[in-house]
């Protein structure tokens, strides 16, 4: 290997469960969709995303979370970690046994209300005492940082603003915090200014990529986020999820074409590409239509 | 723009109309084809491989080629060149009008055997002899190196084979060699090292990269070639071409993908990103399926 790439080692984490499922328009069953999760366990992905303590009536999708939990067989060391918006969700996700939980942010103010219902500040207020709840039960927490490369509503949104959000997030309790591309639009360029600018203010392990593949540019970002030492990258088996501002159109970074990468870099993520294959293939046939990942496709 | 990309300026050659349509499976008429190629141009795209001098026998879709460029309005600076497998196929070309021609050659035996029905060493004697004849008339020679980056029949590619090939091109009179990731395998560590082997030899100048997105990695493939100072990138409207080894999957990169990077990067190309979409419709409706650049289905 002779490239400036200097990370040796990666964790992927698999959010096609949540972030995918939620963005398909096929309601799957609970068991199918524990079914998933643990052909996905099975690769050796080390952190999924597995459901959403949403209330059913805002994302069918997520519906019977608990029920989910409940019937995928855990395997050990892998983190199963659930989406929560609200003291609500925690408290069900507690209950259902879950023990990280993510909740997730807006970097853009139009984005903040329609897609939660609530300005930023107020969001943080709620998230802040989600985080300090679930650490007195024992829990962690992973935020997503939405909109953070841009909006579908406002555009451009600041490198400042998302920089102050990640850090009031970090000071929250925050472990992590997804720096995500809600629409995908970034390009490397903004990759490596953002990230640059984050690193200066809080270390790089608190970081996560998380790219949708919507122009294409998802693995070019990952290579200039992994040219920036981040070493923690989101994406969905398949590419599932697609991408609700354009039908038809790719969504969520697709995880074979992520490890197909990695793996030709040399960065080592412990996951079994050929396995991720066939966790795509088990959800695909379920959901009705071709998943989008190029590398998927390349198998047929 | 804060990333390591010193690169301002690329040039994107469009090879939508020979190795797109080539891997189509509809034959399209002269005046079609001619269209898409005013299309392109009046996208700004700098350089057209327009035309295929092949034997309609072994390239159906090639078939007519001078009537293609007889059917074309060329505009001023731009570059409209054409594939020529042999002297047969540069007689025609020169006779067509076309002023800058294309050869392929093969690092791998075992493709060139099966591809264009010769071993290397005779393959690349009859091209000297091609661009002998085509100094001789006036124009100019671009060639390919395909299975640069590996080979669906025999695997890994040695490094010194394509930097020896590539050497043998340029001292024969080649302007310049697209390396060509001809199954679509490539990452970026593989670019760092072959450009970087290459460029010690040769200037960057005299190399064009050609990727194929048949695993997701084209654009990140092209951000490790601008780093390495590559200037020349090949690309296909819309991603038209599929890949001939795998039915359903991307194959070359599309030139909106490649655009919609390069314009992020601030990297200067004089392509309408919109105009190119224009010409990728103009294809779509006349071969029957959707294209698959990320780009271009995110505007649906």
């Amino acid at each position: 290997m002779s490239g400036p790439v200097a990370v040796t080692r990666a964790t992927v984490v698999e959010v096609g469960p949540r972030d995918g499922l939620q963005n398909e328009s096929v309601h799957l069953d609970p068991a199918t969709r524990a079914a998933f999760v643990d052909a996905l366990a099975a690769a050796g992905l080390p952190v999924i995303e597995v459901a959403a303590f949403v209330s059913p009536r805002w994302v069918p999708q997520m519906a019977d979370a608990a029920e989910v939990v409940r019937r995928l067989t855990p395997r050990p060391g892998i983190r199963y970690t659930a989406l929560v918006p609200n003291l609500q969700g925690l408290a069900d996700a507690l209950d259902a046994g879950v023990r990280e939980v993510a909740i997730f942010a807006a970097a853009s103010e139009t984005f903040s209300q329609r897609n939660i219902n609530s300005d930023i500040a107020r969001s943080l207020a709620t998230y802040a005492e989600v985080v300090r709840r679930a650490h007195d039960a024992g829990a962690r927490v992973r935020a997503y940082l939405s909109t953070a490369f841009g909006c579908p509503y406002e555009g451009p949104v600041p490198i400042e603003r998302v920089v102050d959000i990640s850090e009031r997030l970090a000071l929250m309790g925050v472990f992590q915090t997804a720096i995500s591309d809600t629409i995908g639009i970034a390009h490397p360029g903004q990759v490596w200014e953002l990230v640059g600018a984050l690193v200066a203010r809080m270390p790089v392990e608190s970081l996560a990529l998380h790219f949708h593949d919507t122009r294409g540019t998802a693995l070019a970002n990952v290579l200039a986020g992994l040219q920036c030492g981040v070493t923690t990258f989101d994406s969905s088996a398949g590419g599932l999820g697609g991408c609700p501002y354009a039908p038809g159109a790719a969504g969520n970074l697709a995880t074979e074409d992520l490890i197909y990468m990695l793996d030709g870099l040399g960065v080592a993520t412990g996951v079994d590409l050929h396995a991720v294959v066939a966790a795509s293939r088990l959800i695909e046939s379920k959901i009705g239509h071709p998943l989008p990942s190029r590398y998927l496709q390349a198998q047929r």
